[in-house]
């Protein structure tokens, strides 16, 4: 079933080594699928070189495997957590990619420094409060996703204008309208948080860039007034 | 029609991805035929691995299509800008290639630390104000342009010694006596952009190049004494 | 004689130059059998292109050859300390990667910053003291692998929670059940190192990851609650 | 004639974007040969994938073209100079390599933080002083190799034992006992030169390396006492 997913999910999956996003089985990708209400994702702690379509594991929202023969992805409660909240999602990824996931360590949002950042994401890149010890040792997956989710509604963010958060002393999580464009977010992500670190080496308290410009590339890209591309 | 124009763009848009100075669609190259006033660019949005010299777009300096199935690059008005206020320009590059980039946001000039940087560009990269809110938000692209001409005009700079600039926030443009060359050229300025970051990490308050080793190494490639190459 | 660990030992040494671990001969991977006593290392000095599963040397505990044309790695007494005092061990690795040699030049431990360390490392990764003008001057490597052990006893660590040290000015080791293990845990050193210098340049003062994150993560991957893999 | 020293150059060069230590031709290897006191080097400004062995040029000491049909490397007095006050060298090789470029930019001498470093340099890096005005307006090449040599004997330092050299913002030399070992050296060079700009950043004024270990990695490697190796 969903044979087509698995392959979509599989194919963003191994764009996470070509991409230099993963070392080992540090990421996942899933994608969902809007008509049966399941998603696909990757089985957990699988060797990218040894892993194929059919390795994919189907899932539903309740948390249950509906079809597959490996274990899922062990941050699947987190996927599910935001695929509920944000019904739009069709694709999520998590990687511990070098530069997001030194931001996330330092525990602060990436600034929008530029035009290159303002074209996929509108404003900073939240990184999210660290979990309590309850969070942590009760449901840490799922709770990793309320805390995400959380953050967007606190801070009235609309996660189709920002498509990635960072997670406290973890990593990152990038999403988009499927599996892969949600990979390309993440490559997006990890490119603006090395350049955001060496914008600061190069000026110590340097200013974000201003909303007028923010405003021209996003919407240059997205939305309805969209003028790039084909 | 300009087939070998054409070609010629194509193979130094391509060069973009393996050299490492784009991510993605990040990037345009154009290069001049001096005969008919006609420059060929890059389409918009197009992935490298799908593009074909077919594909790329055939513009006069009024902005106007003459050939083409593809949009052009969203960035166009810029390169007509240079092309109209330089002549001498065969071929421009736009980048966000990440150390270019970082100096890019940090609103800071690279100053000429080494032969490196001198040997191609005699002084150091400017880097351009930002627009204002009105150039912003009514002919974005084309103020991009008129905002790298005056930042030349201003200085009092050559654009055939300082072959590459900065935008404020946004990314870089190079440019050559041909496409190719432009490229070249943003190979330099992102090596420079690069050792620039650490030697200041490395000393703090270094001074730049003095103008006797400057005017040896540039003077060395370039001009009628050269003597640098067969 | 132990064909199939030589040609594991082998493919262990082989994965340091592709991840990218050593430059040229740095670097030095063993591999140990419980049934005999004996165990397997690269030859001295030997280049990885010309490298060959029969190049491999098979040494006792006693420092002796066992078997083998060539000369075993120059650091072999550190090795041998290592298996003597931690009879778990199946492999060890010594390189001098980038970043964790960084970290062991400027004589810091690595602060356990984030979930990519505690996955595999329980606490910060320990620097062990420089050694003495006599320790260094008689039997070198051999105090090499005693300040090793001293460190892990004197902090009261354990080596299969902590499966790798720094060492002062020098580089790193890193071990593991067996040989390929050991080499898996060097990549997620210098991963980590790489993550820490990044995390204290966009923090000043930055605290370490708690111990209910690290907790979890460490436990989630190790030890019989284990939930990560298939 | 000389073919087989006009391979080993080629060779040698070619190793140079092989090891990441050159963009375009920003690089030269040359090779001496002590029967006929003629040395072999690369042409100027030929680019890597174009080149051949049989472009290699062969000069005496005397700066005349013996052979070939290019003309020489730019950098061709350097090199003389440095063969004529050091009759034991093989090899030499010239770079701007990111790292070690940087280090030469900001004026500083590398310290020897630790054995990597010392397994191949006896000491730090010395960054030789930047020339007069009259120094490069006049025979500027020549006296790049005169200020070398000053700055060893000056420092009463030994090329065998400190195989390369800082040119103040500009580029570094190494040598050896043959073309490609002096390429080996630029490659310990690049290296010693990132990971110690990474110390200084993970440890404010971190102290070198101390004599007693720097002995012992060196002439563990290099010496009648040798162990290391085969």
């Amino acid at each position: 079933m969903l044979e087509r997913l698995k392959e979509q999910v599989y194919q963003a999956n191994m764009e996470l080594p070509k991409r230099g996003l993963v070392t080992f089985t540090w990421g996942n990708v899933s994608g969902f699928d809007r008509e049966t209400g399941y998603f696909v994702i990757k089985p957990s702690g699988v060797e990218y070189e040894k892993l194929t379509p059919e390795d994919m594991v189907v899932m539903n929202l309740e948390g249950e495997k509906i079809e597959g023969k490996c274990k899922p992805s062990s941050d699947t409660a987190t996927h599910i957590e935001l695929y509920r909240a944000w019904p739009k999602l069709g694709g999520i990824v998590h990687t511990h990619s070098s530069y997001a996931t030194s931001w996330a360590q330092s525990g602060r949002d990436i600034p929008c420094y530029g035009t290159t950042h303002a074209d996929y994401i509108y404003g900073p890149v939240p990184c999210a409060r660290g979990l309590t010890r309850e969070e942590i040792e009760d449901a840490y997956e799922k709770n990793t996703g309320r805390v995400i989710v959380e953050t967007f509604r606190q801070r009235g963010l609309n996660p189709l204008h920002i498509p990635c958060i960072l997670c406290t002393k973890h990593g990152s999580f990038a999403w988009g309208k499927d599996a892969m464009e949600a990979v390309h977010n993440a490559v997006v992500l990890e490119e603006c948080a090395k350049m955001a670190g060496w914008t600061e080496l190069l000026k110590e308290g340097v200013e974000p860039a201003n909303k007028t410009i923010m405003d021209k590339h996003f919407f240059r890209k997205h939305g309805e007034n969209a003028y790039y591309g084909q």
